[in-house]
């Protein structure tokens, strides 16, 4: 499983992402899920991966490779906005399914591959895209300024509590990562350390890049208080009238 | 969907489950999904009902005629431990998908039947099961003490934290009534009134019933202190470090 998160804010943008993979409970590693292209002033965009690894990896590399070559295939350096970095995601995307998707279809794990995509070029506001695995596409907008992939339920009440496009950008970064705790406590098979980036509106860089491994004294921190101060409103909730 | 919670206490037992049924979002009604069997000072047995509603009702239709009638098939006023009882809604689950299952193969929505079990019968302790689609069950202990049936993941979090064998019944009842508010909010096919029942352990009566339809201004009250608190607690936490 998975867990990735992807937030648009009046601010920025907010991305993180677990790092397990798993083929059964007796087989599992770590792979980190977050891509991030960065040109300074001109656009920052983060990827972040769901679906079996053979596939993402597969997409990832095909759009790093582009981004290299030195032929004038689009890539992600040459395409002008969010909208055409994603439809690159989605052409790579059924370009690896096309490669692979029949010798998987009898494959416990067949092919899937899906993504979040936030970032911003210069000329436009920052946005934020998910693709399914099928290679379309939506974007995140006022009434729904966040996308899950994976294991999105338990982590998800938080987030609808907390997270607005007026929140801030350090609230939805803290916020992001209680979602995670949450997440991390009901499915073992998502697991740290947990790759979070910032991406402050119109700053065209990645503003904040953090890991949080196993131990990390501010996520235990986080963990210890959010869990002590729900048990503490929980108690103090009226009881059911007998 | 469905949402259905029993927890298995040293107190006692907690149910609950809420009334939505619908066939896409075009079509929903309000079913009682907790049936009671009730024999003041020899036992006490609530049922929670997941599945399709046709399957679940003709099991439960089953065993209610068997309690009636004058035949010495066994029933669930003459079995003689919550295990037995079980096994009962266990043949019952198998009885109607013998003659359903086969016409539902190719139907959207499957013969599909599986209960949360609690009570307790004279002569032992209070008891909590669960059956699974295919007749077979299962049994809480001091580990896992509670059972979820349907929509169980947006309001696992608040039970995992809280419940333990030795939470009161008024704390579950608090618990199980926060998990439902978590679980409606992000799930519209889970839908009030919810039932609740509470049975003592060694009262062999049911102890509480409740009903908790929409408006009702306890539960408004609880789901407003509870996301109220959450936020604070929320606003509280150390900002991530940068």
């Amino acid at each position: 499983m998975t867990y990735c998160v992807g937030v648009l804010l009046k601010d920025g943008i907010v991305l993180a992402s677990d790092s397990r993979m798993h083929a059964g409970v007796d087989n599992f590693s770590k792979f980190c899920k977050m891509t991030l292209f960065e040109r300074a002033g001109d656009r920052v965009i983060g990827l972040l991966s769901s679906g079996s690894l053979a596939g993402t990896q597969a997409v990832v590399s095909i759009l790093k490779q582009r981004c290299e070559s030195k032929s004038d295939t689009p890539n992600i350096w040459t395409a002008r906005t969010m909208f055409d970095v994603t439809v690159l995601v989605s052409d790579a995307v059924r370009e690896v399914e096309l490669r692979d998707g029949k010798h998987l279809e009898h494959s416990a794990t067949p092919f899937n591959a899906s993504f979040i995509i936030g970032g911003q070029l210069a000329g436009e506001a920052p946005r934020l895209f998910r693709t399914f695995a099928e290679g379309n596409f939506i974007e995140a907008g006022i009434d729904t300024p966040f996308f899950q992939t994976g294991e999105a339920k338990y982590g998800k009440p938080i987030i609808d509590r907390v997270i607005t496009p007026l929140t801030s950008l350090s609230d939805a970064m803290k916020c992001v990562l209680v979602s995670f705790d949450s997440t991390m406590r009901s499915n073992l098979s998502v697991g740290m350390p947990i790759d979070l980036a910032c991406i402050e509106a119109d700053g065209l860089k990645v503003s904040l890049r953090r890991r949080f491994d196993q131990g990390d004294a501010y996520f235990a921190a986080l963990a210890n208080e959010w869990s002590e101060g729900v048990r503490n409103v929980f108690r103090e909730l009226p009881p059911v009238p007998v």
